[in-house]
Order: structure tokens, then C-alpha cells, then sequence
């Protein structure tokens, strides 16, 4: 399978559904159009000439354990060198560490092209940014001085060590303790599972972000604190000290996303420093936790893409039966598949949801960056709580699309999307581990309905719909009338439910869970489709002012269209879901769900 | 992962549900409710302790090809043998023959214990089946004489060669020759794939069913003729004779079913013998059909059972976070998962559908088994309408089924439902095939809807939608009557919306695609709900009796309760987007789908 980075649609996202320009100036990074799209092509050659092609063998060859220490695939240490050398783990740094400080806004579309190029190869790399953030926040000075520079430049590498085997997503029954040494170390030991590239051979070091307990630690979730464990410490000079007491004790045999080493890690006694207060470790974590989020819900995406661009292929390729309406190539003894309505059903599936999510992950961007970097802090607070409120989205609802589109992609190719040589079932099994990880797409609805629906009182979304409301109402368009008003109808609907949602959890706490995960997809479609209609619009715009683009935007428009009549109605049907309440949930004695 | 056959609710669909022995006797078999439990539990013994052992380590070991010949797993040779000493394999095959001749509604209880224990293993036998249909319907007597007795048996094993590289859904495409050598016999040549069982080390000789063209053969469907291929040619008494040039060129990389082979099969001139009349090979194939797709719907069924199995597991011994309602097991230091609710929503998901489809099962088994089985020829012409009605909606119903509530159990294991260890993922990963092989899900919606309702003008479709609003009606318990006019209502929007195909249809042959798969999801959600009524009536008269299986009737009813509530709302949806109609299909031009 080969991986094309869809450049035009990031284009049409950033310039012209985004404005990305004006986007950057805010956050003061002058970057206009042409060098935006400078990195975008130079990041697209990157992805589908150097990490696309390790994909397939990553996954046969997988990752193995020898004498303590984690063999990647062949070809991904060239690849990673080459991604250090050529500045891309750089991207958003910060600037006086050696980033280049780049907006999510524009990094995103680097990364989206970096997850459907290869998920496990993306991997290794992803939780670096996210170390380099928390330590950026709440490191003390000499840990910035010794580990970030070298993170920044991608040279080390960070990962992000919670989990344990009765601790995951219930973080209260962590157990890995941490002893203060007197010297402002402390001594780290215990047991974590499920640390992506707790080992590797890509980088000379590892930096582990660990969750611990000191022993005077509070009992729960306040109890917990954070530290910087290093493979290796790092001498004052950024160079390779003592090696430090973790070790992989074994790797995990997985599903998918076979390149990218899950390991077991045993910290015995191992030295770390602590990262922000004593007990704040949990408050330390959550600051990178959008981001973290924000990057899973991008592997989504990434893994959409390319499902998609599988599926595409496969379908203008493959010859079967002969279109419904008479052959289509008379001169050929069947027609290609993707003149049947139901084969198109299912590229259109593919084609709206990863263009849709697109528009969402921009848009979340948006917020991201401007919670972080715009100049005046009342923008920045909003944009914060604009960020809080869509991150469990994007998390869980591009996820669900990537594992969505990435089956279609199998289905698309009838018995042979079941085999491994055509990649197909490599994007369904590598996509399935992001509804998981960074939190279950559960505990992301969980999240959306408790801390921001409930924790303010329904206001934040209360304003997002009203904003999408003035985007649907301003849509001059004749020809898309039809869409906006039920683009409307369902933004109204939309803020009933939350409403009703509001009133039962503030009845029955029950109701939270009840509604949680039907309410986040209710939500996500009709995100997507305010976004589609403001892409239909900028088409449609285009297209009056006499663009030569016609059948790129004609295609937005069709493309509008098959998703507010196609997938669109989903949204009623989660609606009426999560009306059935907690009572339909909850009545059943746990003892007879089965006899 | 243990696999414990659900008996109890096998019970409650074939006995108060359905009234088996009532059935059994219409069909001339005198079965009471004690010989019918005895078959189920010696079933489930053979299911749970003999097959489920076999099927991690199938998928860990899968098959390895040795010298042209295959070898399965560890283990599977030992079972299969028990299982052809117990007499499993007989238990439909016909009694002239050594079978038992069991109805399909019994059969089907034992084959979907099988499939959940493991599929791989199950699919060595199921095919078996339908070579002995396919035969014993139109085999000639010498061949019925030579090879029906040892099929019957499971001594030998069948397979059926359809596909080939260029032709998969298309069977107009296939290649291969059969030459006439004027001794009755035929040189067969060509190549075949995805072919399940080609080659094993379970049974002493495996016959092949296979598709080829006749040499003076018109083109397209109508030149293709049935032949019976062995890899052993058949003494007259049953004995091996002359090995046959029919060899096993490669084993396929999968996503799953790892411990069943699935065989490239390369005919050279190998020896067979007509099936049926010349160039009438699908319809000779055809016969078989409706039984094969109908497993293919038990395979989802079984698998469905066995993820709902691992997920109840799960739920009840992880501890993880506390009640939302406050802690539920106070003296340990977290919750089993059990009590949030939406683990809850996902443990009724998968509770609901697998036993609502054991219900579908058992619904489309009594429509086959009286269509082959009835004494009157104006019943079996029904009940096959009926069938052929049913099984289109059997399979990709099902199998859909299948695949969501296997995504459910690694959901709800959290990360550990990505590691193979624990089991879940395999079920997703031999699922997926479900729904792709023996006509992927699309081609059965298109079957359902361009043969099954538009063949005849909608009028079975009409019957059946009339008979279940009957119950529906019918219902006199108090309690379920909101659930009753739920029903009733989408029973109603169900005939509409097949009218509105019809007409639909008729003016534009690409509707027929355009609708084909929202409309049998649609139809699959209403007659689930149709029956989990009926299944509550039969609860709620239970209870009104004075059952002592309270708890067991209860659940039903809270059962069906979260059914309509929760789940049948996606029959909605999928209605209303199939409205959208072809145009929002057809009109993007196929070289503008990606840019």
C-alpha cells in the first residue's frame, strides 16, 4: 500500500476553511501560505517516501526483546535518524530549547501524514513531545538544562509511565513508590505496563515520565506524584551518565501496531527527580493530557486517510460484475467496483468521515494553539475551555472513525482486505489500540458529560453551539439551503439533549455514564457537519468566484451533501439512545446478566 | 478465555420461544424437550472442554504447509477425531447415509457452540456439510455410492472451490477448465483460492467441490458446471484409491482463523466427475447456499456469545474506580466494573444482540428445515420463500453483529484487550471474516433487496412484515405495551420504507445499491425487536405462572427492555439514510473522489 499525503485537503483546510496564516500571526509566528505549504510537501515526501514504506514489515517483523534491550524493525533506525536529522521532532518544541515552535494547527497535518505513513514508527516519537511539554511546564530548572534540549531535538526520547497491572484507568490504585534519597533524588521501584517505546534502539536514551508515591503520600489520586526516570542519567553537558536501574522486563504481544515496542518496565530502585510539586503528579500529567489526546485522535485520522486511499485505489482498480445501470467499460469484461452505489456508499463513508475529522482536528487546533499562544490571556482562558470541551471528541470520536473507515477499507476489498500482503487489515488491527489508550473512548465521554457539560453547567457548549449556529445561519448559499437547515435542526436538537442531559445527571449521577458515549458521537456528527457546510460554503464561494479548480470544489459539495443525507442521521439515533436513561441500564442484578 | 455453551437461553429460544418439538414433529422427527437438552448438553461438554482449549493456540501455531501437505495446529487432529467418533459430524446429514438428520433449529444450537469455542476449528467441518447437500441433491448415484457414506460420516472432508483471483463475487470471470476424457470422467485445470480446508491433515482424503467451465461452455454465469474433485479418488467401497493432481500451492497470511487453513489449490489436469447437469453449476451451487450463508450467520452468533462471555467475565472481576453512585464494594479498595453504566450499556449491547440473533437463527432455521423437510408441498414452497427471504439479512445481520460485539469485549477490557493474551482481540480478528466470505455483507444486501423484495414485488416482505405486526399485536401484557407500540411503530416505518424502495427501484436500478445495506440493517434492528417482544411476552406469561425462575424471566424483560430502548433507535437511522437515495452516491465523477 502506498501512503500519498492528501496535501490538497490540508491546503483547503488550512487556507480555506481556517485561514491558518491569520491563525499563526495571532500566536506571533509569521509563516504565510507558501511556506506553510513548503513543510506540509517536504513533510509529505517524508512520510510516503521514508516511513510508509516500513509499514508492512514493521507489523510481519514486530519488535523483539535481546538481553534486556528492544530490537525495532529493520529500516526504523535509518528513518528515525533521518526524522532527527532533518528537524521534524523539532516541530513544536520550544523555540529556546531548539524547536521551532509550529502550531498545532499546522503540525497536526505532519503528524495526521506521519500516522497514516506508519502508526508504530509515529509512535516512538509522539510521546516525546508530550514529555517535552510536561517538562517544559513543571520541570525545575536543572532538569530542563540536562534533558530538553536533547528531547527537543528528538535525539532522546520520553514516554509517559502510568499504568500498572491494577491500576489503568483508576490511577487511585497506583503502588509504584518513590524514595527521597536526601540528595534530591529519589529511588523509583516498581512495575508499569503498557509503556509505548519503554525501550528502544532508536535513540541513545530514554527519558521516562513516571507516576509514584512518595511514602508520606496521601492515600488516592492526591497522593500521586511525577518524576523524570532516565535509561540513562544525562551528565550536565546534555551527555550520556550512569545507566540507570529500569529495565524491559517483557514485550506485549498485541493486536497491532507490532513495530512500536509495548513494553513491561521494572523500575528497581531506579534514580529519578521529581517534575513539579510533591502529590501534584496527576495535575502535572493532565497540562500535556490534551495534547496527548489531541495526538491520538490525529492517529485516528491518519489511519482514515489511508484506509481510505487503500480503499480508493483497490476500487478504481478492481473489476467485478458490471454496473446496475449497464456496463461502464463495455471494452473490459466487468467494470471496476467503484461504479456500484454500495462500493461508493462506502468510499464516500471513508472520504467525509477522514475530511470531516480533518476539519475537526483543525479546529481543536485552533484552540490548542490559542490556549498556549495567543497574546492576550482572556483569549488564551477561553480558548482553553474551548480546548477542554472538544479534546474528548476529537480523542474518541476520530478514533471511532478510524477504526470505522479502516473495516470499510477491509470491506472494500471482499476476501483479500482479509489478508495481510494487501494492508488493509494491518489499518483495522493498528487503529483498534487508539479507542484504548490515553484514556478508553469511554472514559473520553465520561469526561466530556462530567468535567465539561456538567462542570460548567452546559455553558462552553452552550457557546459552541451557538457559535455553529451563526456559522449555519450566515450560509447565503441557495443551493445549500437544504443542508444548512438541517445542519440547524440538528444543532437545535443537539442543544435540547444537552439540556435534558444536564437536568437527569443533576437527578442521578447514574445518568452520566448512561449517556456518555451516545452523547460524545451525537456530538461529533454534528460537529462534522457544521464543518461540512462550512466547507460546502467556501466551495460554493470559490466555485461563484470563477476558481479553476471547479472539480475540487464540486467534489466538496457532493461530498457535503452525501454526508448530511448518509451519516448525518446518526446523530438522531445516538439522541434517542441516550434517552432510554439509566434506569435501562441499571435495573438488571449484576448477578443475572447471564444464567 | 473459557467458552460455556449458553444452554439455558438455547433452552428458553428452542422450547418457549419456538416450541422445537412441536417443529421437530412437523418435520417427522420425534424429538421431546429431554432428548433435545440431552443432544445440547452432550454439545456443549464436546464444545466447552474439547474444541475451546484448541483455539488459542490455533491462532499462536496457525497451519504450516510441508511438503505440499498441511498441517493444523496441535490438537485439532485428536478433537476432530472425537468428533467424528461421537457422531457430531452426522448430526444433519441424511439417515440413507449414516446421518442423524437433525432439524437445522437443533443443529444450529450445537454448530454455533462450536464456532464460539473456535471458529477455526469449526471450519474444517462446516463445509463438509454442504458437500454432502450439494451432492446428495445432485450427485449421481455411483458418486453418492462412493462418496456420501464417508462425508456423512466426517471421515472425509468437503470443501467448495469457487474463487479464483480475477473472480470473487463475479463467477462469470472464472477460469478454470474441465475437459471431457469420454469416460465419464473430466480433466479439471486451474487455480483456486480461498479455499477453506484445501488441504489438512484432519481426514484421510478431502473432496472438492468445484466450479469450472466445460469447453463448449457460452460465457459468463451460464458455462459453469459443478465437478466433484478428490484428493483421493474413491474405491467403490469406499476405500482410497489413486491420489489425484489437485495440490495445495500456498497458505494465505491472515487477520485471523489462523488455525484453519485457507489454501491456494492448483488443479493440473486433476481427475472429477460432473455434479448435476452441464453448465447448471450455480444453480447446483445455489442449492447449497442458503445453508452455507446460514452458518456464516452462526459463525457472528457464536463468536458474539463467546466475546459477551469474556466480557461478563471481565466486568465482574476487574476492580476499577468507584460507583458513580458511590462505592459498591466498600471493603475493597476499588469497583468491579460491572456497576458503571456504560459497561453496563456495553454488556447489554452484546447480551441483547447475541440472544436477539439466536432468536433470528432459530426463526430462519424453522423456515429451512420446513422448506426441506415439510410433508406438504404448498408448506416447504412458504417456508422456502420465507427462507430465502431470511438468510440474506442471517448472514450479514449476524455476522455484523459478530464483529461489533467482539469490538465490544476488547472495549471492555480496556488495554488489555488489545494484548492476545486475553483473548478478545482474536475474536474480532476471526470474525472479520465473517463478513466477507460466502458473498460479502453488501452482496447480501444487494440479494435481499434486488431478489428477495424487488423479485417479487415486495410480497414476502409484506407477509413476513404482517405476521410480526400479528404479535406485535398480540401482546397482552400490560407492562410491554410501551415496548409494543415501539415495535408496532417501527414495524409500520419498516413497510413504508420497503414501498419507498420499491418505487424507488423501479424507476432507477442504481437505487437498488444505493439502499441495499441501510435497508437490510434496518430490517436486521426490527426483527430483532419484533422477537426480544415476543421473547418478553413469553417471559412476562412465565413469571405470570408462577415460574420459579424468576431472575431468569426478569432478565428478559429488563433485557428486551434495554433492547427497544437502546438499540432499535439505529433502525431509524439507517432508514433515514437510505432516503438519501442514489443521486447522493452517483453524483461525484469517479476520477474526483480524492484530489
Amino acid at each position: 500500500m502506498n501512503y500519498r499525503a492528501p496535501l490538497r485537503d490540508m491546503q483547503f483546510v488550512l487556507h480555506e476553511v481556517f485561514d491558518a496564516s491569520t491563525h499563526c500571526a495571532r500566536l506571533g509566528n509569521e509563516l504565510d501560505r507558501e511556506t506553510l505549504d513548503g513543510i506540509l510537501e517536504q513533510g509529505a515526501r517524508f512520510a510516503g517516501e521514508v516511513v510508509a514504506p516500513l509499514n508492512r514489515q514493521g507489523d510481519e517483523q514486530g519488535c523483539r526483546l535481546e538481553h534486556g534491550t528492544v530490537r525495532t524493525p529493520d529500516g526504523f533506525r535509518q528513518a528515525y535518524q533521518q526524522y532527527v536529522t532533518q528537524g521534524w521532532a523539532g516541530m513544536t518544541g520550544p523555540l529556546e530549547y531548539g524547536g521551532q515552535g509550529l502550531p498545532q494547527m499546522v503540525s497536526a497535518c505532519f503528524h495526521e501524514m506521519l500516522m497514516g505513513a506508519s502508526l508504530s514508527f509515529r509512535i516512538y516519537s509522539g510521546l516525546t513531545e508530550g514529555a517535552v511539554l510536561a517538562l517544559h511546564r513543571h520541570g525545575s530548572a536543572a532538569l530542563k538544562r540536562d534533558y530538553l534540549g536533547r528531547l527537543v531535538s528528538g535525539e532522546w526520547a520520553g514516554t509517559m509511565c502510568l499504568t500498572e497491572p491494577q491500576a489503568g484507568t483508576d490511577l487511585a490504585l497506583l503502588r509504584t513508590r518513590a524514595e527521597p534519597q536526601g540528595d534530591g533524588s529519589y529511588r523509583i521501584s516498581g512495575s508499569k505496563i503498557f509503556i509505548s517505546g519503554g525501550d528502544q534502539d532508536l535513540t541513545d536514551n530514554i527519558v521516562h515520565l513516571v507516576l509514584a508515591r512518595l511514602p508520606d503520600a496521601p492515600a488516592g489520586v492526591r497522593g500521586i506524584s511525577l518524576f523524570l526516570v532516565p535509561k540513562f542519567e544525562s551528565t550536565e553537558g546534555g551527555g550520556l551518565g550512569a545507566r540507570n536501574a529500569v529495565e524491559c522486563g517483557a514485550l506485549e504481544h498485541k493486536m497491532g501496531i507490532k513495530g512500536a515496542a509495548t513494553c513491561v518496565l521494572n523500575f528497581d530502585g531506579a534514580r529519578g527527580w521529581l517534575v513539579g510539586e510533591a502529590n501534584q503528579g496527576l495535575a502535572c500529567m493532565f497540562t500535556m493530557m490534551n495534547d496527548a489526546r489531541f495526538q491520538v485522535g490525529l492517529q485516528g485520522l491518519g489511519i482514515a486517510e489511508a484506509a481510505f486511499q487503500g480503499g480508493l485505489a483497490y476500487a478504481r482498480e478492481r473489476l467485478q460484475c458490471r454496473s446496475l445501470a449497464g456496463p461502464a467499460a463495455p471494452d473490459r469484461n466487468a467494470d471496476p467496483i467503484i461504479v456500484h452505489p454500495d462500493v461508493r456508499r462506502m468510499l464516500l463513508t471513508q472520504k467525509t468521515l477522514s475530511e470531516g475529522c480533518r476539519m475537526l482536528a483543525a479546529f481543536a487546533a485552533q484552540a490548542l494553539d490559542l490556549e498556549h499562544g495567543a497574546a492576550q490571556p482572556e483569549v488564551q482562558a477561553a480558548a482553553g475551555r474551548r480546548a477542554a470541551l472538544l479534546i474528548p471528541i476529537v480523542k474518541a470520536f476520530l478514533t471511532d472513525v478510524g477504526q470505522e473507515v479502516a473495516s470499510l477499507g477491509v470491506q472494500l476489498y471482499g476476501g483479500h482486505g482479509y489478508i495481510r500482503e494487501w494492508g488493509m487489515e494491518q489499518l483495522m488491527r493498528d487503529s483498534r489500540i487508539t479507542q484504548l489508550y490515553e484514556g478508553t473512548n469511554g472514559i473520553q465521554a465520561l469526561d466530556l458529560v462530567r468535567r465539561k457539560v456538567l462542570g460548567d453547567g452546559g455553558e462552553q457548549l452552550r457557546l459552541l453551539i451557538d457559535e455553529l449556529l451563526e456559522w449555519a445561519h450566515g450560509c447565503r448559499t441557495e443551493s445549500l439551503a437544504g443542508m444548512a437547515r438541517a445542519v440547524i435542526e440538528r444543532l437545535e436538537e443537539w442543544r435540547n439533549l444537552s439540556a435534558e442531559v444536564l437536568d437527569a445527571c443533576r437527578c442521578d449521577p447514574q445518568e452520566i455514564g448512561a449517556v456518555s458515549v451516545d452523547f460524545l458521537a451525537c456530538s461529533g456528527y454534528v460537529l462534522l457537519a457544521s464543518l461540512w457546510l462550512r466547507a460546502a460554503e467556501t466551495a460554493a464561494t470559490a466555485l461563484a468566484a470563477g476558481s479553476e479548480e471547479r472539480a475540487f470544489y464540486q467534489a466538496k459539495l457532493h461530498a457535503a451533501d452525501f454526508y448530511w443525507r448518509r451519516l448525518l442521521p446518526r446523530a438522531g439515533a445516538h439522541g434517542e439512545a441516550l434517552r432510554g436513561g439509566a434506569r435501562s441500564l441499571m435495573s438488571l442484578d449484576e448477578a443475572h446478566f447471564a444464567f
